[in-house]
């Protein structure tokens, strides 16, 4: 870009809403990107900069002032400036909080205090708080006093003589409600609340079951010390999704189609290798068996059906499992429950399998035994792939690790070596009736 | 339950959130369900219908006459009662329907003609809209004569004379807004947007985008029909990722941790049944190397390596590309630099394992020339496992059909097929320095 398609693009970008203006920005080069983001006006220029990618967050707060980061940061959402800032190094991070209004930056510092992954960590600090024994006028006048420039004043909260948390005023049932009409009259009582502690995972439970815009965060006392809302929570399930097939599928967590080729090789190959053990064990169980594959080389096409059905089978439940964890549909105590079931319905395929690869051994081979030692092996594995895929994730929320971290590795393993095992192993101890 | 706990039931029922009142009638037996249900005062009725599960809520219609079902519906917003109604037999739907208010049930009767997962399917129809002349006061007066019931009134869309969208406001910016300001003035000129037809993963992704709580409908000459409001989507966010993480892993689509055994064995069955013909066309492709396998069972153990190896690289490719398309960040037409890109991580990869894969061949064994051929063939098969991971989504995608849908099968039959066919095929071909 040159010097006019610079303030071309700068026209381009103040003209877009600040998430179509921050992935065009995302595209260019830490230069162009100052040149043009500068040229931004505070309140649109802080707007953007929140819906950059880390990256270009990153860039940019490097080559801005102090002064010029913090007067953007004031413009912003606390928790928003608070996600910006966590990125950055620790001297930057100091320089910036100290250039800040103190009011905004005790704020932000309170806020970068908590775990990114807790209700702390994704709450805003701006919440409206009211006293019930205001009336319905007396409220909105405070309101227009006020002058909330956050959109998340839908929810009013309203707090007794001891700032504790009593009930919930939608700003519509404000607005509808009489003038003299008392809050304590029209607020809702039953309010969903999370602490500072509460995971974003159980969070997005909250607000997704009862049909929520916002959920306030209490401290012990029932105060309230900010509030999640529908937009933040939209994107942890998104992430959160995303993070669980990634782990399925043994891919790095913030791998991105965007990422360069070397960087995504070099991760990748680390989930990939940690497979390579399992491979070569399940190569070691069948290298095992050496005598009896070059005594009944008919049973080696036999390993890829037995291995790969169990394979898919494991996965099937180990992903029914995993996402039912994560959508709270199976909490631990259910988990003998669970894994009957599953239990149940690998026996049950197992059957059927082990009926028709039994009778392919059969008829492919000439051989009925060779049906047997086949048609057993298929229906072992299909139990065993049930139960692998139902202990696994289980065990690992009771060690509160992941339920989907690397579970599908295990899984395959415990298939393949099952797998092998079971059809390698029937046919060495029948292996006079296979010849 | 007796006749004194269905009483006690009915107590607690009635106490709960309709979400929790309704997570414990769906344990119920369908004539208890009715039982303590019948005793739930309308309003109250009608909350938790919304929030019973579809088996649950088809039990209950059955059970209900039409009189008493139109009342529960005309409580509800209209997009909610066509959820409820779009379930039942359609005789029971047209007695309830010409049982309801007439308005109403035109509404519903409407919304009922939208795909399910479009956004006309999705969208309520209770939409304030207020025309640009008006001024601050005006309009929260007129607001207060509507005294709309639904939350969704945070939005309230500003509408010229021939009633076409040329903006929004939120109810916010209404109230802090002096009384004689007119809309035209506070409102936001850039709305953004869906039609009836726009499908909901769309929808989910504008709002998210933009982080909206609300979406307008609208038609052709841009008049408002209705809105998509942001707990709607949630649940498509979720029940989206659940579905693409099904089809990875090839689980009927509306399996659930709570379906009977029989039901789910034989659902999953077919499932698997799919996988089968692919599984022993692997077989077929290794038992035409017979001869080759007689005469070097050293091979054998090295084709779960080789076939696991690409096989797990083949399901990462893909559920990269699949997540991607599903949060709209690869489009069509940059197919060929996704392949590009994962065809070089493959091919680095490929080279890593395979060097690897070759040492061990030659060490284990103390055979080279095994080394190559197991090296050589791990190469290949990361590499077919890029482009069957990559190739296969968005081939499926350029079809229209889900990218998710049954690509795990393809992609594993791939790397299966090209693992087998690489390590027994060069084996055979370099026979005579693996004897």
């Amino acid at each position: 870009l040159d010097a006019g398609s610079i303030d071309q693009a700068t026209l381009l970008v103040a003209s877009l809403h600040p998430a179509d203006a921050a992935a065009i920005l995302d595209e260019l080069e830490s230069d162009e990107l100052y040149e043009v983001f500068a040229r931004l006006n505070l309140e649109h220029g802080a707007d953007v900069l929140i819906e950059l990618d880390t990256d270009s967050q990153v860039e940019l707060a490097e080559t801005l002032t102090s002064d010029q980061l913090s007067d953007l940061l004031e413009q912003m959402e606390p928790d928003d400036a608070a996600d910006v800032l966590v990125e950055l190094e620790p001297a930057q991070i100091a320089a910036t909080l100290a250039a800040m209004d103190p009011e905004d930056s005790d704020d932000v510092r309170q806020l970068m205090e908590h775990d990114e992954e807790s209700a702390g960590g994704l709450m805003t600090s701006h919440v409206v708080t009211l006293r019930d024994r205001l009336n319905a006028q007396q409220a909105i006048d405070l309101l227009r006093g006020l002058q909330p420039e956050d959109e998340s004043v839908y929810y009013l909260y309203v707090v007794d003589a001891n700032d504790g948390l009593v009930g919930v005023v939608s700003l519509r049932s404000l607005v509808m409600a009489p003038a003299q009409t008392l809050l304590s009259e029209i607020m809702d009582r039953n309010v969903i609340t999370a602490s500072v502690e509460t995971d974003q995972e159980e969070c997005a439970r909250l607000l997704a079951r009862y049909d929520l815009l916002a959920l306030p965060v209490v401290d012990a006392q029932r105060r309230i010390v900010g509030a999640v809302t529908a937009d933040d929570i939209i994107d942890v399930i998104e992430e959160e999704a995303t993070e669980d097939m990634y782990r399925l599928a043994n891919l790095p967590q913030d791998e991105d189609v965007e990422d360069s080729l070397f960087r995504s090789s070099r991760r990748r190959l680390f989930w990939l290798f940690i497979n390579l053990p399992t491979a070569i064990l399940a190569a070691w169980v069948v290298s095992q068996f050496d005598g009896t594959v070059e005594k009944v080389t008919a049973l080696v096409p036999f390993m890829p059906i037995i291995a790969g059905m169990g394979g898919n089978a494991g996965i099937q439940t180990l992903t029914l499992i995993v996402r039912s964890i994560a959508l709270g549909e199976v909490a631990t105590g259910q988990g003998f429950r669970a894994l009957g079931r599953e239990v149940g319905i690998g026996a049950i395929n197992g059957v059927a399998f082990g009926s028709a690869i039994g009778l392919l051994g059969w008829l492919w081979q000439g051989k009925p035994m060779l049906g047997v030692v086949a048609g057993c092996a298929m229906l072992l594995n299909l139990v065993s792939a049930a139960i692998a895929g139902t202990v696994v994730p289980l065990t690992l929320k009771l060690f509160r690790v992941d339920p989907a971290l690397a579970s599908g590795v295990i899984v395959t393993t415990v298939t393949d070596v099952t797998g092998y095992s079971c059809l390698l192993g029937l046919a060495t101890i029948l292996i006079r009736y296979l010849i």
